[in-house]
Protein backbone atom coordinates (compact mmCIF):
# COMPACT_ATOMS: atom_id res chain seq x y z
CA UNK A 1 0.00 0.00 0.00
CA UNK A 2 1.58 2.84 -1.80
CA UNK A 3 -0.07 5.73 -1.10
CA UNK A 4 2.56 8.73 -0.40
CA UNK A 5 5.77 8.30 -0.52
CA UNK A 6 7.77 4.91 -0.67
CA UNK A 7 9.92 6.18 1.63
CA UNK A 8 7.21 6.82 4.22
CA UNK A 9 6.24 3.53 3.78
CA UNK A 10 9.82 2.11 4.11
CA UNK A 11 9.89 3.55 7.22
CA UNK A 12 6.18 2.48 8.72
CA UNK A 13 7.49 -1.04 8.19
CA UNK A 14 10.66 -0.92 9.47
CA UNK A 15 9.18 0.71 12.98
CA UNK A 16 6.68 -2.19 12.69
CA UNK A 17 9.67 -4.39 13.61
CA UNK A 18 10.07 -2.76 17.28
CA UNK A 19 8.25 -4.89 19.76
CA UNK A 20 4.68 -3.85 20.71
CA UNK A 21 4.46 -1.43 17.35
CA UNK A 22 1.81 -2.06 15.04
CA UNK A 23 0.39 -0.41 12.12
CA UNK A 24 -1.20 2.64 13.48
CA UNK A 25 1.63 3.29 16.11
CA UNK A 26 4.10 3.09 13.88
CA UNK A 27 2.14 5.64 11.24
CA UNK A 28 1.98 8.02 14.26
CA UNK A 29 5.75 7.59 14.96
CA UNK A 30 6.69 8.22 11.54
CA UNK A 31 4.52 11.14 10.84
CA UNK A 32 5.50 12.67 13.92
CA UNK A 33 9.38 12.07 13.64
CA UNK A 34 8.63 13.66 10.19
CA UNK A 35 6.90 16.35 11.22
CA UNK A 36 8.44 17.82 14.48
CA UNK A 37 11.39 15.92 14.74
CA UNK A 38 14.02 14.64 12.62
CA UNK A 39 17.01 15.30 14.43
CA UNK A 40 15.22 13.07 17.15
CA UNK A 41 15.23 11.13 13.72
CA UNK A 42 18.82 10.91 13.15
CA UNK A 43 19.89 10.68 16.60
CA UNK A 44 18.05 7.46 16.77
CA UNK A 45 19.19 5.92 13.31
CA UNK A 46 22.52 6.94 14.69
CA UNK A 47 22.21 5.24 17.64
CA UNK A 48 20.63 2.19 16.49
CA UNK A 49 23.69 1.77 13.94
CA UNK A 50 26.70 2.62 16.84
CA UNK A 51 25.02 -0.06 18.77
CA UNK A 52 24.42 -2.77 16.78
CA UNK A 53 27.88 -2.58 14.79
CA UNK A 54 29.55 -2.05 18.20
CA UNK A 55 28.08 -3.69 21.40
CA UNK A 56 29.10 -7.48 21.58
CA UNK A 57 29.60 -9.59 24.87
CA UNK A 58 31.31 -9.27 27.98
CA UNK A 59 34.10 -12.13 27.87
CA UNK A 60 33.52 -12.95 31.10
CA UNK A 61 30.28 -12.52 32.44
CA UNK A 62 28.55 -12.76 29.00
CA UNK A 63 26.08 -9.41 29.12
CA UNK A 64 26.31 -6.93 26.63
CA UNK A 65 29.35 -4.79 26.13
CA UNK A 66 31.17 -2.27 24.22
CA UNK A 67 34.53 -3.26 25.56
CA UNK A 68 35.69 -6.81 25.85
CA UNK A 69 35.32 -7.03 29.80
CA UNK A 70 32.09 -4.86 30.61
CA UNK A 71 32.16 -2.37 33.61
CA UNK A 72 30.33 -4.66 36.25
CA UNK A 73 33.04 -7.13 35.33
CA UNK A 74 35.93 -4.98 35.68
CA UNK A 75 34.44 -3.17 39.13
CA UNK A 76 36.86 -4.67 41.78
CA UNK A 77 34.05 -4.25 44.29
CA UNK A 78 32.08 -5.84 43.04
CA UNK A 79 34.79 -8.68 42.18
CA UNK A 80 35.75 -9.13 45.74
CA UNK A 81 31.98 -9.83 46.85
CA UNK A 82 32.33 -13.06 46.17
CA UNK A 83 28.88 -13.04 44.98
CA UNK A 84 27.43 -14.13 41.31
CA UNK A 85 23.82 -13.64 40.48
CA UNK A 86 22.83 -15.75 37.33
CA UNK A 87 20.21 -14.31 34.94
CA UNK A 88 18.59 -15.00 31.82
CA UNK A 89 19.34 -11.87 29.83
CA UNK A 90 21.37 -8.59 30.09
CA UNK A 91 17.26 -6.90 30.63
CA UNK A 92 17.71 -8.66 33.71
CA UNK A 93 20.68 -7.59 34.81
CA UNK A 94 19.46 -3.94 33.57
CA UNK A 95 16.32 -4.43 36.54
CA UNK A 96 18.40 -5.84 39.17
CA UNK A 97 20.94 -2.63 39.06
CA UNK A 98 18.23 -0.51 39.11
CA UNK A 99 17.11 -1.97 42.58
CA UNK A 100 20.93 -0.54 43.75
CA UNK A 101 20.75 -2.99 46.47
CA UNK A 102 22.95 -5.87 44.94
CA UNK A 103 26.96 -5.03 45.07
CA UNK A 104 28.06 -8.70 43.64
CA UNK A 105 29.04 -9.80 39.90
CA UNK A 106 26.36 -11.26 37.08
CA UNK A 107 26.59 -14.19 34.75
CA UNK A 108 23.94 -13.31 32.12
CA UNK A 109 22.97 -16.96 30.17
CA UNK A 110 21.42 -15.51 27.11
CA UNK A 111 18.89 -17.77 27.61
CA UNK A 112 17.87 -20.94 29.59
CA UNK A 113 17.93 -24.73 28.61
CA UNK A 114 15.99 -26.32 26.32
CA UNK A 115 16.53 -30.01 25.14
CA UNK A 116 13.92 -29.46 22.77
CA UNK A 117 14.84 -26.46 21.05
CA UNK A 118 18.45 -28.14 20.94
CA UNK A 119 20.07 -25.66 23.44
CA UNK A 120 22.38 -26.99 26.01
CA UNK A 121 24.38 -26.30 29.04
CA UNK A 122 27.80 -24.90 26.55
CA UNK A 123 24.90 -23.04 24.43
CA UNK A 124 24.00 -20.92 27.85
CA UNK A 125 27.58 -20.65 28.73
CA UNK A 126 27.81 -23.58 31.58
CA UNK A 127 31.42 -24.70 30.90
CA UNK A 128 32.62 -21.10 31.44
CA UNK A 129 30.57 -20.60 34.67
CA UNK A 130 31.76 -23.98 36.24
CA UNK A 131 35.57 -22.39 35.25
CA UNK A 132 34.50 -19.67 37.01
CA UNK A 133 33.21 -21.72 40.15
CA UNK A 134 36.69 -23.42 39.91
CA UNK A 135 38.39 -20.25 40.07
CA UNK A 136 37.48 -20.18 43.77
CA UNK A 137 36.41 -16.27 43.66
CA UNK A 138 32.78 -17.12 43.93
CA UNK A 139 31.64 -17.76 47.62
CA UNK A 140 27.58 -17.86 46.34
CA UNK A 141 25.71 -18.33 43.17
CA UNK A 142 22.45 -16.59 43.80
CA UNK A 143 20.20 -18.22 40.64
CA UNK A 144 17.97 -15.69 39.24
CA UNK A 145 16.50 -17.02 36.39
CA UNK A 146 12.64 -16.79 35.33
CA UNK A 147 10.32 -18.83 37.49
CA UNK A 148 9.33 -20.50 34.58
CA UNK A 149 9.61 -24.25 33.93
CA UNK A 150 12.74 -23.81 32.17
CA UNK A 151 14.35 -21.19 34.08
CA UNK A 152 13.68 -23.05 37.25
CA UNK A 153 15.19 -26.57 35.56
CA UNK A 154 18.29 -24.47 34.53
CA UNK A 155 18.16 -23.00 37.94
CA UNK A 156 18.28 -26.71 39.26
CA UNK A 157 20.96 -27.71 36.78
CA UNK A 158 23.47 -25.07 37.82
CA UNK A 159 22.64 -25.51 41.57
CA UNK A 160 23.62 -28.97 41.02
CA UNK A 161 27.46 -27.74 39.16
CA UNK A 162 27.79 -25.24 41.96
CA UNK A 163 27.36 -27.99 44.53
CA UNK A 164 30.40 -30.08 42.42
CA UNK A 165 32.61 -26.95 43.38
CA UNK A 166 31.62 -26.32 46.94
CA UNK A 167 30.02 -22.79 46.09
CA UNK A 168 26.82 -22.36 48.42
CA UNK A 169 24.09 -21.55 45.62
CA UNK A 170 20.56 -19.90 46.55
CA UNK A 171 17.48 -19.01 44.63
CA UNK A 172 15.38 -15.64 44.53
CA UNK A 173 12.51 -15.52 46.37
CA UNK A 174 8.74 -16.01 44.76
CA UNK A 175 6.01 -15.14 46.30
CA UNK A 176 3.41 -11.80 46.08
CA UNK A 177 4.73 -8.97 44.64
CA UNK A 178 5.06 -6.04 47.15
CA UNK A 179 2.07 -3.51 46.45
CA UNK A 180 0.17 -6.41 44.91
CA UNK A 181 -3.47 -7.81 45.69
CA UNK A 182 -3.53 -11.45 46.98
CA UNK A 183 -6.94 -11.56 44.94
CA UNK A 184 -5.33 -11.04 41.97
CA UNK A 185 -2.31 -13.03 42.55
CA UNK A 186 -1.99 -16.57 40.44
CA UNK A 187 -2.25 -20.01 42.23
CA UNK A 188 1.11 -21.25 41.64
CA UNK A 189 3.16 -17.70 42.77
CA UNK A 190 -0.09 -18.02 46.08
CA UNK A 191 1.40 -21.63 46.69
CA UNK A 192 4.84 -20.36 46.09
CA UNK A 193 4.12 -17.62 48.30
CA UNK A 194 2.78 -20.05 51.30
CA UNK A 195 5.49 -22.89 50.61
CA UNK A 196 8.47 -20.04 50.83
CA UNK A 197 7.16 -18.64 54.57
CA UNK A 198 8.96 -17.13 56.55
CA UNK A 199 8.38 -17.01 60.50
CA UNK A 200 8.06 -13.84 62.20
CA UNK A 201 9.44 -13.60 65.36
CA UNK B 1 22.53 6.07 34.94
CA UNK B 2 24.77 4.24 33.08
CA UNK B 3 24.71 0.42 33.99
CA UNK B 4 26.15 -1.67 31.61
CA UNK B 5 26.81 -0.10 28.28
CA UNK B 6 27.22 3.87 27.49
CA UNK B 7 25.71 3.10 23.79
CA UNK B 8 23.06 1.09 25.48
CA UNK B 9 22.25 3.43 27.64
CA UNK B 10 22.19 6.04 24.01
CA UNK B 11 20.24 3.95 22.29
CA UNK B 12 17.50 3.62 24.79
CA UNK B 13 17.53 7.33 25.28
CA UNK B 14 17.48 7.72 21.18
CA UNK B 15 14.30 5.18 21.37
CA UNK B 16 12.37 7.48 24.26
CA UNK B 17 11.94 10.39 21.24
CA UNK B 18 9.46 8.05 19.88
CA UNK B 19 5.64 9.32 20.59
CA UNK B 20 4.58 7.16 23.47
CA UNK B 21 7.66 5.06 24.39
CA UNK B 22 9.01 5.95 28.11
CA UNK B 23 11.82 4.16 29.90
CA UNK B 24 10.65 1.08 30.23
CA UNK B 25 9.80 0.21 26.75
CA UNK B 26 12.64 1.64 25.14
CA UNK B 27 14.58 -0.85 27.35
CA UNK B 28 12.57 -3.30 26.26
CA UNK B 29 13.06 -2.21 22.54
CA UNK B 30 16.74 -1.66 22.64
CA UNK B 31 17.65 -5.32 24.24
CA UNK B 32 14.88 -7.10 22.06
CA UNK B 33 16.59 -5.18 18.93
CA UNK B 34 20.19 -6.38 20.16
CA UNK B 35 19.57 -9.88 21.33
CA UNK B 36 16.84 -10.80 18.33
CA UNK B 37 17.06 -8.43 15.60
CA UNK B 38 19.86 -6.82 14.65
CA UNK B 39 19.42 -6.68 10.87
CA UNK B 40 15.90 -5.21 11.58
CA UNK B 41 17.77 -2.10 13.70
CA UNK B 42 19.86 -1.12 11.12
CA UNK B 43 17.38 -1.59 8.55
CA UNK B 44 15.17 0.63 11.00
CA UNK B 45 18.25 3.26 10.82
CA UNK B 46 18.28 3.11 7.14
CA UNK B 47 14.73 3.75 6.80
CA UNK B 48 14.79 6.88 9.23
CA UNK B 49 18.12 8.18 7.71
CA UNK B 50 16.48 8.07 3.97
CA UNK B 51 13.13 9.15 4.67
CA UNK B 52 14.68 11.91 6.98
CA UNK B 53 17.08 13.30 4.11
CA UNK B 54 14.73 12.57 1.02
CA UNK B 55 11.41 13.18 2.25
CA UNK B 56 10.35 16.93 1.22
CA UNK B 57 6.75 18.63 0.38
CA UNK B 58 5.04 18.28 -2.39
CA UNK B 59 5.00 21.47 -3.86
CA UNK B 60 1.23 21.06 -5.18
CA UNK B 61 -0.56 19.90 -1.91
CA UNK B 62 2.06 20.59 0.64
CA UNK B 63 1.85 16.77 1.84
CA UNK B 64 5.02 14.59 2.75
CA UNK B 65 6.83 13.78 -0.91
CA UNK B 66 9.81 12.72 -2.15
CA UNK B 67 9.58 13.93 -5.37
CA UNK B 68 8.51 17.36 -5.97
CA UNK B 69 5.11 16.70 -7.28
CA UNK B 70 3.04 13.90 -4.97
CA UNK B 71 1.62 11.16 -6.42
CA UNK B 72 -1.72 11.64 -5.49
CA UNK B 73 -1.57 15.35 -7.19
CA UNK B 74 0.10 13.64 -10.26
CA UNK B 75 -3.14 11.47 -10.81
CA UNK B 76 -5.10 12.68 -13.74
CA UNK B 77 -8.31 11.15 -12.28
CA UNK B 78 -7.91 12.64 -9.42
CA UNK B 79 -6.94 16.27 -11.34
CA UNK B 80 -10.26 15.69 -13.41
CA UNK B 81 -12.43 14.79 -9.88
CA UNK B 82 -12.34 18.82 -9.18
CA UNK B 83 -12.77 17.63 -5.83
CA UNK B 84 -10.31 19.31 -3.22
CA UNK B 85 -9.89 18.06 0.23
CA UNK B 86 -8.34 20.30 3.01
CA UNK B 87 -7.15 18.44 5.94
CA UNK B 88 -4.41 19.64 8.67
CA UNK B 89 -1.76 16.85 8.23
CA UNK B 90 -0.47 14.14 5.89
CA UNK B 91 -1.19 11.44 8.65
CA UNK B 92 -5.07 12.71 7.96
CA UNK B 93 -4.35 11.70 4.19
CA UNK B 94 -3.45 8.50 4.89
CA UNK B 95 -6.41 8.01 6.67
CA UNK B 96 -8.95 9.09 4.28
CA UNK B 97 -6.98 6.72 1.52
CA UNK B 98 -6.97 4.02 3.90
CA UNK B 99 -11.10 4.06 3.38
CA UNK B 100 -10.43 3.84 -0.67
CA UNK B 101 -13.29 6.18 -0.82
CA UNK B 102 -12.40 9.49 -1.67
CA UNK B 103 -10.74 10.02 -5.52
CA UNK B 104 -10.40 13.60 -5.48
CA UNK B 105 -6.97 16.02 -4.66
CA UNK B 106 -5.60 16.86 -1.20
CA UNK B 107 -4.37 20.08 0.07
CA UNK B 108 -2.46 19.76 3.38
CA UNK B 109 -2.24 22.76 5.75
CA UNK B 110 0.49 21.26 8.01
CA UNK B 111 -1.66 22.72 10.82
CA UNK B 112 -3.89 25.10 11.45
CA UNK B 113 -4.62 28.64 11.97
CA UNK B 114 -3.59 29.75 15.47
CA UNK B 115 -3.44 33.59 15.85
CA UNK B 116 -2.15 33.00 19.63
CA UNK B 117 0.74 30.83 18.32
CA UNK B 118 1.85 33.21 15.21
CA UNK B 119 0.21 31.05 12.52
CA UNK B 120 -1.79 32.95 10.22
CA UNK B 121 -2.66 32.15 6.41
CA UNK B 122 0.43 32.02 4.61
CA UNK B 123 1.82 30.02 7.16
CA UNK B 124 -0.34 27.17 6.27
CA UNK B 125 -0.19 27.92 2.84
CA UNK B 126 -3.70 29.50 2.25
CA UNK B 127 -2.54 32.26 -0.30
CA UNK B 128 -1.78 28.59 -2.63
CA UNK B 129 -4.93 27.66 -2.27
CA UNK B 130 -6.46 30.62 -3.06
CA UNK B 131 -4.71 30.39 -6.19
CA UNK B 132 -5.83 26.68 -6.72
CA UNK B 133 -9.39 28.19 -6.65
CA UNK B 134 -8.42 30.88 -8.74
CA UNK B 135 -6.77 28.39 -11.46
CA UNK B 136 -10.55 27.28 -12.06
CA UNK B 137 -9.76 23.47 -11.96
CA UNK B 138 -11.72 22.42 -8.33
CA UNK B 139 -15.52 22.57 -8.44
CA UNK B 140 -15.84 21.99 -4.83
CA UNK B 141 -13.76 21.92 -1.82
CA UNK B 142 -14.23 19.22 1.50
CA UNK B 143 -13.14 21.05 4.48
CA UNK B 144 -12.21 18.12 7.11
CA UNK B 145 -9.87 19.75 9.06
CA UNK B 146 -10.59 18.35 13.15
CA UNK B 147 -13.43 19.32 14.91
CA UNK B 148 -11.29 21.28 17.56
CA UNK B 149 -12.15 25.11 17.59
CA UNK B 150 -9.29 25.75 15.75
CA UNK B 151 -10.04 23.26 12.50
CA UNK B 152 -13.42 24.85 13.10
CA UNK B 153 -12.00 28.70 12.76
CA UNK B 154 -9.81 27.08 9.67
CA UNK B 155 -12.49 25.30 8.24
CA UNK B 156 -14.77 29.00 7.98
CA UNK B 157 -11.76 30.78 6.71
CA UNK B 158 -11.41 28.89 3.69
CA UNK B 159 -15.12 28.47 3.18
CA UNK B 160 -14.95 32.29 3.01
CA UNK B 161 -11.89 32.31 0.63
CA UNK B 162 -13.90 29.48 -1.66
CA UNK B 163 -17.01 31.35 -1.98
CA UNK B 164 -14.90 34.53 -3.44
CA UNK B 165 -14.05 32.22 -6.02
CA UNK B 166 -17.13 30.80 -6.20
CA UNK B 167 -16.31 27.56 -5.31
CA UNK B 168 -18.35 24.78 -3.21
CA UNK B 169 -17.18 24.74 0.04
CA UNK B 170 -18.61 21.53 2.25
CA UNK B 171 -17.76 20.28 5.51
CA UNK B 172 -16.99 16.32 6.68
CA UNK B 173 -19.93 15.05 9.02
CA UNK B 174 -19.44 14.97 12.69
CA UNK B 175 -21.56 12.66 14.82
CA UNK B 176 -21.92 9.73 16.68
CA UNK B 177 -18.83 7.26 15.55
CA UNK B 178 -19.90 3.88 13.44
CA UNK B 179 -19.53 0.90 16.02
CA UNK B 180 -19.68 3.28 18.99
CA UNK B 181 -22.34 3.33 21.65
CA UNK B 182 -24.26 6.69 22.47
CA UNK B 183 -23.67 6.26 26.08
CA UNK B 184 -19.92 7.02 26.04
CA UNK B 185 -20.57 9.36 23.14
CA UNK B 186 -19.40 13.03 24.09
CA UNK B 187 -22.08 15.79 24.77
CA UNK B 188 -20.64 17.82 21.84
CA UNK B 189 -20.42 15.15 19.29
CA UNK B 190 -24.45 13.92 20.57
CA UNK B 191 -24.84 17.78 20.32
CA UNK B 192 -23.66 17.65 16.38
CA UNK B 193 -25.52 14.50 15.82
CA UNK B 194 -28.84 16.02 16.71
CA UNK B 195 -28.17 19.05 14.69
CA UNK B 196 -26.79 17.09 12.00
CA UNK B 197 -29.70 14.91 11.61
CA UNK B 198 -30.83 13.53 8.38
CA UNK B 199 -34.45 12.45 6.82
CA UNK B 200 -34.95 8.90 6.30
CA UNK B 201 -37.13 8.80 3.29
Amino acid sequence: MTVISPLIDKLITALRQLPGVGQKTAQRMAFQLLERNREGALSLADALQQACQRVGRCQRCRTFSETDICRLCEDVRRQDSGLLCVVETPADVLAIEQTSQYQGLYFVLMGHLSPLDGIGPEDIGLDNLAERFAGGAINEVILATNPTVEGEATAHYIADIARQYRVKASRIAHGVPVGGELEYVDQTTLTHAFSGRKSLE
